[in-house]
């Protein structure tokens, strides 16, 4: 017996409605207690967030035009991994520090990995934090879209995190994070 | 010029692929600078989060079984907005403490907005902190499937946040979120 089993959840059927090369959309029909429902969720293959620490201790922040709110956002750098053909994570990391900040070298440490949006999505997000970066100039991809980069000390960028001028999530989370693993490293 | 066209991305046309109850997914057609892509996306009404906090000063935490995942989730109670009929975002909050965990009173604290997986979704994320609250039976809904409800000190709480022990993101961000607010209100 599966987990959803123990709690009355059985898939009935499968459909699946949209694929790119992110994301795959299914319907699925789900026999529930009490009845059925229409189930429609999304698969991701994942993603990483990675807060680029200066030796000053300063956090290096990225300014990115989002097509999906018509909004800019302060965030750290990220990416998908659709195409990792192979890659680490740490790998993933250190491209799109590179490729969004300009950041490159230091010493990457996990901050673990966290489910996102987990009633529609089944994306695993994983947290890294890089020590002792240093800043160049930009790798940018096509269509990638930051406008400035901003080094701002951590506990201001925690400050930000917390009041939403961070509002992007998953990077106000991931930088919640840092804050607590240099607290612990550096009491 | 909106936004997008400040960084050379312009619309040239939407497809609706998916309409559910809770989300549309498009599928538009974008000029940006060197070229053109296709870009999927998804819409949310938004959601709400909400940690409900006891007297004693323990966190009401509720292990809930995700379909998507086929996992149990240490989270706090949240909800979508598509069925808010006029609710305030605190009614929903108050609503989804009651259903998911039977917690009810207290006074509510908004820890503010973030967007979620703003890559791929357009979903605004509402945090807030509920101090006071009674623990009492629970109210759950048609499919819902809550196993366990638990008090754990804020601290503690906290730490299942750091620590990845709290598996769903925005609930281990909701803690944060909560400790941060408790820390400045009772010094």
């Amino acid at each position: 017996m599966n987990l959803g089993e123990k709690f009355g959840w059985r898939r009935l059927s499968r459909q699946l409605l949209v694929v790119t090369r992110w994301i795959r959309v299914f319907r699925d029909r789900v026999a529930v207690p009490g009845g059925e429902l229409t189930y429609t969720w999304i698969d991701h293959p994942g993603s990483v967030f990675v807060v680029p620490l200066l030796r000053n201790g300063s956090v290096v922040l990225i300014r990115s035009y989002r097509y999906t709110l018509e909004e800019e956002c302060w965030e750290v750098p990220a990416g998908a991994l659709h195409d990792r053909n192979g890659r680490s994570l740490e790998e993933v990391a250190r491209a799109e520090m590179l490729e969004e900040a300009g950041a490159s070298g230091g010493d990457l440490q996990s901050l673990g990995h966290y489910w996102c949006a987990n009633g529609l999505l089944r994306l695993k997000t994983h947290y890294f934090l890089a020590h002792g970066v240093e800043l160049g100039p930009r790798a940018p991809e096509n269509g990638e879209s930051v406008s400035t980069v901003l080094t701002l000390p951590l506990a201001e960028a925690a400050a930000w995190a917390r009041d939403g001028r961070i509002s992007d999530g998953e990077s106000a989370f991931a930088i919640l994070l840092a804050e607590s693993a240099c607290a612990k490293r550096m009491p």
